[in-house]
């Protein structure tokens, strides 16, 4: 190998450039993405025109980045990429309950609510109940766990979205269960909502022929003293955008059945538990 | 295969979405795509820590581009990208003259000269003759080529970066073959140079272990008509960074043999001929 560049043996000549000090696993990382990043300009014969545009893509992407707004995140989630980081860093045995996507929504802190309180303060929306029980494989309950949720509100947006119209942790607790394992809170019953498609990420879903909308769901993150932590959602059964989900976040055994209460001013009840292994 | 995500398939179920109206180019180029960066995910089991740093490298990379400064080009090049698509863009058979990356700091509409003027405006450095023909595969000179030329002052910077400093067009110039299809003019001999080092390219290029010297070079841009326009550089030969190019924009072909003058004003002559194809 000669180590002037040649079209043939390109990764091998900029893999051989990194250094013998090199941070062994950056070292990996890196010769690992010039390798496949070569291996896909060569796949498709990637044009200097096609060039040229990625590079203004990417610098767009990074341009529109802010405090509010992760344009590369949302790429990375279109790509499918974040769903992945998650799958391969969080492994479970059948019948633990899957992780899916932590989501750009999530803030520290909520208010730690009893059990049955509703966390939907702008009152929008049809009521619904969100139930079931915290267990560990062999299906004991698991006491002390705690579960932080959030969801968007009956207009599809977070709080965090819209912080001079909805109050302060609108649709946001934290509860912690019992000897009985059990949880069981009310909130607004979860809608389907767009990720935000008005900058290059949403142009190339667009391009791309998909929508953006993300099923309805609501987040957890259930934490546990011996037992791993999951974040995950549950999607409600039935959503139109189950199989089409903008970012890959749903899993079969996410799904949460709903049902229809009658008489009384709740109208739908979300059963799910959650299983847990130990940490 | 599910619409749903699996790790197992997580390509798969990334590009079944792309619609059916979908530009087939974009569709090629994006499940390309994909597929590269799962299995790179794949490859080295990515943590969520490194798709962190990795969100956040791209985001302070695009928040640095500017009209004077293109980080995400420099990151391009530094992963040889840059010279692969120019690679792949500009195959040619043995014999012709090499491509090599055009670089940012090309502008059009440098005054034409006279055969044997000196371009270099700032008086810095040593003179160096640049002479050679302009040839077709059979050897015979091709007249009315015209060469446009540049190349970094002796301080090692280009008149474009530094508006205030350097006189307007220092060491830029257009030259246009006789018959004979001879070339020759003046200018200052290359020195090596830094690419800009001071961002998120430039930490990374340390962390691989890697220096950001380029090897002097002349930069050229042969155009004729009836033949294939030829974007590439003369490197100096003997240059501390000929093997180690932090673009890779050195090939063999195209390091030219230097050798000192004496009695005479001019220190340096360069000769290279540029063998061009048909169009």
């Amino acid at each position: 190998m000669t180590q002037h560049f040649t079209e043939a043996a390109s990764d091998e000549t900029v893999n051989a450039r990194i250094g013998p000090h090199t941070e062994r696993r950056l070292a990996e990382v890196m010769s690992s993405l010039v390798t496949h990043l070569h291996a896909f300009a060569k796949d498709i014969q990637l044009t200097q025109a096609e060039w040229d545009a990625a590079i203004d893509f990417l610098t767009r992407t990074g341009q529109l980045c802010s405090a509010e707004r992760q344009e590369f995140v949302l790429l990375s989630d279109e790509l499918g990429l974040s769903m992945l980081v998650d799958a391969i860093n969080n492994r479970r045995p059948a019948g633990a309950t899957e992780n899916t996507v932590l989501g750009p929504f999530h803030v520290d802190g909520a208010p730690v609510l009893e059990m049955g309180s509703d966390i939907c303060l702008d009152g929008k929306g049809e009521r619904c109940l969100f139930e079931g029980a915290i267990l560990d494989l062999h299906g004991n309950p698991v006491e002390g766990a705690r579960l932080d949720v959030w969801s968007d509100n009956a207009d599809g947006f977070y709080d965090v979205q819209q912080p001079d119209v909805q109050p302060k942790w609108n649709n946001r607790g934290r509860f912690i269960t019992g000897a009985d394992g059990y949880y069981h809170f009310h909130g607004a019953k979860p809608t389907s909502y767009p990720i935000p498609d008005d900058g290059p990420v949403g142009a190339l879903l667009s391009q791309l022929g998909r929508h953006p909308y993300r099923p309805a769901h609501m987040h957890f993150i259930i934490t546990a003293s011996g037992y791993q932590t999951v974040t995950t959602h549950t999607f409600v059964d039935g959503d139109t955008y189950l199989k089409s989900d903008a970012v890959f976040g749903v899993k079969q055994s996410l799904i949460a059945p709903i049902e229809r209460l009658t008489g009384t001013d709740t109208q739908w009840r979300s059963r799910f538990n959650f299983v847990l292994i130990p940490a």
